[in-house]
């Protein structure tokens, strides 16, 4: 009854010339539907129908969705929010050309749809008469779940496996899966990456002979770096087996053999006392579990000399992470053990541990800018990287590397640099900073 | 009947020769006590009695204890703690000569001190036979107290209106009573304030025209360099009578009437939104209170610009704030209302309140090089600090800036400058430090 109510309120406000939809191609009804829910929507985004039908906004938009079926849009009328267009995405049932990121400015725009009760019982009417969408096709494999142990391999390999050769299309020639230290929007990718590994090392004040674990090693990167040109023994340690075996093959490559171990390894299975003179960790924290913190950062502080440094590099949030729809689809479809905390979360845990906190610094921007790169250039090899993965991880990969661009962007989320020093130890660092940035 | 079992357990050990202490002069009891308690000590101090005795130590030793009564003696032995020797010294029944930071380190060897059970009775016997210390000769004003309201006029009178004229004996000349930002140790303590006045301000990233808040502008030196250097409106607050007329009158003799406007007037009594460009507080929130940390980093957030910037300057400690006769001896002496709290308690207190943390430096070693350098100071300047203050206050303030030199030197306190941005401001900060660190 209600819908019914609802028309003849519209019909009242001057639509009674709208004809039944059922009388129409779909195109027509899904254009005046689009109309309607995008109406006050001035953002860089236009929608084109299968028909070709430009729905929404202008020719020349950053970003055109293209909406290949009816069902699509009858799912956003029903439950108008970001997630929805992102599974229509995943699924092949929506194309975004041009500016992914468009697309989360849109979803807001779609959880901020406030319209009159006579509209949206219009738009609902109008919405069930329209096909169903074909939902469920692939999005690849997902699923994985592994607390509350914390990033055991299989969860590590669901991400990290994807192939070395499709990382390969689309990072830096270094394979660094973290974010770079752009000097200026203008620095390649490159560069910025190389420029990161060093800042690191400088952070860690790295001297010939030092012993330093690397706890989540990726691809050697960061260990192959540090050894070349800091003359540090590097221990790296990683669950995911192709990263492990291509870390293992550039260091032999680059015959490093007698300065970097690299070793397939759970932090949890190091052992021994104050073994390492600095312990870094770039990207893997995340991966852990906020309860597993203790453990974590207990055992770095265990392996730690006591004159030692440890610096996390990792992504923090604004909030306490909790079970929404965004934490929800990342760790079904990305992260199955992601778990992002808050920076005074972690610094928390890193003092219960013992270390004393001597330099945090926030790289948010620098994670916004790396992303866009990676968007840009894995769009370039779009072939490429369908052919040595498939098509839903590519999708996949492009819509939450630009997600995470957009949430860095917007400072949802962050990334921090921690350097640690153990407590008790009265001088951990030069007095100043200045070392840091020379000349 | 234990001290007799005691007694006759020690003497089986080969102290059979020991006569009963009665019928000795005091020095020589008292010696044989320092001699027992501090037997396994090998620390810079020496120990000398009231007749010249050398009880323990060398004669060349950097700092020297002169017990000025057998009762101080009693006391320790009968309480081995360093609350002890704090109160003997603040009642002139002990002197300092020397390095008084190693009565600290004397301090830690009596609360590790644990004899055999037969030397305890035997060092019991022995203290009880001496005359009691006369203890509560004045230590000056204190015991004033203000919570939950936090740092109302009265607390804060406690510690900053001892006079002008006793702090401008000791501090530098433009009377910063914070933590300086020292080049090296050989540095003047002078130019270490001012590099620290100029480091904030480019922390801050003032530009002309900017309108400045400085929350706890003490003797109004930020104030004044902020002014004349980057060309910024300041306005300064502060709940010291006497800061406040120093810091007026400091303005209008550098004419600075127009740039600056010093209040007397609680961040409470802060109206308005986003007023302010940026705001900084140095070595104030100490006074706050932990509970009060919403209200106040609450304010700052609303009187600041959504693109502003926040610097929070402050002392921290290794562990919660708790009642231990350490804080008990804080609160009662020295700071009413002092609360120190973990770093981590602060940045979520900021983070809860809006603010995005970008840049966390510990300055520590800093802290315990200005405070030497203000104990120093003090010592040199001490009939001329008497003479505007009285002794009490001389004897509080050596000790308590020699105490919180030991510590910072320690770790157990720390000194963190927090930068803050507000959430949601995409770009707060330039990319890299560099521009930090010019040349």
């Amino acid at each position: 009854m209600r819908p019914m109510r609802g028309h003849s309120h519209r019909a009242k406000e001057g639509n009674a010339g709208l004809r039944p939809p059922h009388s129409l191609p779909p195109s027509v009804v899904v254009r005046e539907m689009v109309e309607r829910v995008f109406a006050g929507h001035a953002g860089p985004t236009a929608i084109r129908l299968w028909d070709g039908t430009l729905a929404h906004g202008g020719r020349y938009a950053p970003c055109t969705l293209l909406v290949k079926e009816p069902g699509v849009v009858r799912e956003l009328v029903l439950h108008p929010n970001l997630f929805r267009l992102v599974e229509a995405y995943l699924e092949g049932r929506l194309e975004v050309e041009g500016d992914f990121e468009s697309l989360f400015e849109l979803g807001e725009h779609l959880a901020g749809f406030r319209p009159s009760l006579s509209t949206r019982l219009e738009l609902t009417r109008m919405a069930l008469s329209l096909p169903r969408a074909r939902r469920g096709r692939g999005t690849g494999r997902h699923g994985q779940t592994c607390r509350p142990k914390g990033n055991c391999r299989a969860t590590i390999a669901h991400h990290y496996d994807r192939g070395n050769d499709f990382y390969r299309l689309w990072l830096d020639p270094e394979l660094v899966y973290s974010c770079a230290y752009f000097a200026s929007g203008e620095q390649p990718l490159a560069e910025a990456q190389r420029d990161k590994l060093d800042y690191i090392c400088r952070k860690l004040r790295l001297e010939p002979g030092q012993r330093l674990l690397d706890i989540g090693c990726g691809w050697g990167a960061l260990a192959s770096w540090a050894a070349r040109h800091y003359g540090v023994q590097v221990h790296g340690i990683t669950l995911s087996e192709q990263q492990f075996r291509y870390a293992r093959e550039r260091i032999a490559r680059e015959g490093l053999e007698g300065r970097v171990g690299i070793e397939l390894l759970d932090y949890r299975e190091l052992r021994g006392e104050a073994r390492y003179d600095r312990v870094v960790s770039v990207g893997m924290f995340e991966h852990i579990g906020i309860r597993n913190f203790p453990e974590y950062f207990g055992t770095v502080r265990r392996v730690l000399r006591a004159d030692g440094l440890f610096l996390n590099h990792g992504i923090t949030s604004d909030r306490d992470w909790a079970d929404t729809a965004a934490t929800r689809f990342i760790n079904r479809y990305i992260f199955p053990d992601g778990e992002l905390a808050r920076i005074d979360t972690v610094l928390k845990a890193m003092e219960d541990a013992g270390f004393e906190t001597l330099d945090v610094e926030n790289l948010r921007p620098h994670y916004a800018m790396t992303l866009r790169h990676w968007v840009r250039r894995l769009e370039a090899r779009r072939e490429e990287a369908i052919a040595v993965s498939d098509e839903p991880t590519y999708r996949l990969w492009r819509l939450y590397m630009a997600g995470c661009a957009f949430n860095f962007e917007r400072g949802e989320i962050g990334i921090h640099q921690v350097l640690a020093g153990v407590r008790g130890n009265p001088r951990p660092l030069p007095l100043r900073r200045d070392w840091l940035y020379p000349e």
